[in-house]
């Protein structure tokens, strides 16, 4: 989700980012120190990848599915209502097509239209900003690449990989799973596994009923833990990491003001789950996860049910 | 999803069943010959469990899952658009609350709130009534039975057994699937399993571009195959069906105008998907369905994405 703070000033990053992807894309990046040598020389990234604002289309799932079993499920949804924590959720001025624009909050709106008390029949109209409670981040969200629906059923279904940063996070809300936690991870359980989904557990699904979920600061800002940028680049490069997954509302936090994880990840056809709930339900290795995202034409994302199968 | 013609109908429908059920429930049904001898025997449906109109809320997945092996996914979902075929989708005029109101049509909007081209990001409000799509018709549709949010996730994940009647609703949009076809499919597979999700493939899901979808007669209703409400009190007595799928819009067709499955099945703590594409798909017996149900607060049901693993 992006913060209506940042859109004018992203135009300029956009600028800033296809002028480093045009002199060798992330390669650039690892020649500036962020990266270990070892990425960087895996696979470098054509610049063409990037420089281009449509990227290509994938099908991460070219091979069959591996053989999963699986004798439990586990809910890695919270419940969305209308006081669910967003963006957004006192509205917002924001500048759109030049406009100066108020931005009503980005929450969802369950309305009756059929009640049973009167009609014998339950029906509601609802109406949400797509990134609210448990939710898809698209490519469309940050680039014009895939949406919600052009995204194949079998990509949807991945391996599970959680890495817990919960001592760092309880300590510091803007903590960041960094390059050294998968290390870490790796060490303790071999590579990443291809097509997998990487997802963060940092504790914070616990907080979503205080204030602490957002932890604004004194200037309005929220503050929760993300993915370091060096980190997203090794899941990219060194390794065929298909989606992230967050159990706070971003992927990027204050570190990467002008929203670098998202342009990166969704800018190259990969996808996210924000607002993720139960992790410490699920093993760190070896679950699958499930992303029940409807198949709404055009959607940049959205809630969706997302589940474990253990 | 509820005609709107029906709405007043219902509510003395509504009467006469409770009349019914506080002679014996399903019993009194069987004893008036709509059922075979061997299912009112084997379990009789207390007067109860139908006579109170706020159902027990059940949790079928007591024991855990089945261990479950799959190696490809399979999507079940249509993609959603404003032009997705539905009721009331050239909007009516119904009477809720003793008045007259006139209700728009139950189509889905997609409106764009940022857009790449100003904004660098993507981000959409979607509005939609519940019962549009690929969608969960939870039991407080037709209930004050559960809401989507109230169903437990590991009830969304149940063995699918898909049962034929192409051959029929080719020949006949308001073919029904009988007792007797869950007969024949039986003696073929052995009894339905315990927990599982029985869906009718009509052939109806190919037709969705076309006006041969809603198949209006000449008094504007809509005709589509649908179950019988035999087949049904077969399901819910002599088996433990959680879940009914239908390739069409409506459990019921013109043949039950009550919208008496509706009723009976939802009314009785279980829960439906309807529009469901992709069934030629999956073999009959042996898959398993997965509810990808966003659980939006007091849902009475809403788009969803269902896939099944094979």
């Amino acid at each position: 989700m992006c913060s209506p703070a940042l859109i004018e000033q992203v135009k300029k990053r956009i600028s800033r980012r296809n002028a480093l992807a045009a002199l060798g894309g992330a390669g650039a990046a690892a020649s500036s120190g962020c990266l270990p040598a070892a990425v960087s020389s895996k696979k470098s990234t054509p610049a063409k990848k990037t420089a281009t604002p449509a990227p290509k289309k994938r099908r991460w799932a070219s091979k069959p599915v591996d053989q999963v079993s699986f004798s439990r499920v586990v809910d890695l949804s919270h419940t969305l209502h209308p006081d669910f924590p967003a963006w957004f959720s006192e509205g917002k001025e924001v500048t759109t097509r030049g406009k100066r624009t108020f931005v009503p909050p980005a929450v969802v709106e369950v309305k009756p239209v059929f009640e049973w008390e009167h009609d014998k029949v339950n029906l509601n109209q609802v109406t949400y900003w797509e990134h609210v409670g448990t939710h898809m981040d698209a490519p469309a969200h940050f680039s014009e690449g895939s949406t919600v629906d052009e995204i194949p059923v079998e990509d949807l279904v991945l391996p599970l990989v959680v890495i817990d940063i919960k001592v760092r996070a309880a300590k510091d809300p803007l903590a960041l799973l960094n390059i050294e936690d998968i290390r870490s991870w790796e060490d303790d359980h071999g590579p990443i596994p291809d097509r997998a989904c990487v997802a963060m557990n940092s504790g914070w699904a616990k907080h979503v009923k205080t204030s602490k979920f957002k932890s604004l600061d004194k200037a309005g800002k929220h503050r929760q833990p993300a993915f370091h940028i060096d980190a997203v680049e090794y899941l990219m490069q060194a390794r065929e990491v298909v989606a992230l997954a967050v159990d706070t509302f971003s992927f990027d936090n204050q570190h990467s003001p002008g929203s670098d994880v998202h342009y990166r990840w969704l800018g190259d056809e990969r996808w996210g789950i924000e607002n993720v709930n139960n992790l410490d339900d699920v093993p760190t290795k070896g679950a699958t996860i499930v992303v029940g995202q409807p198949s709404i034409k055009g959607g940049s994302g959205g809630p969706n049910r997302t589940m474990a199968l253990v």
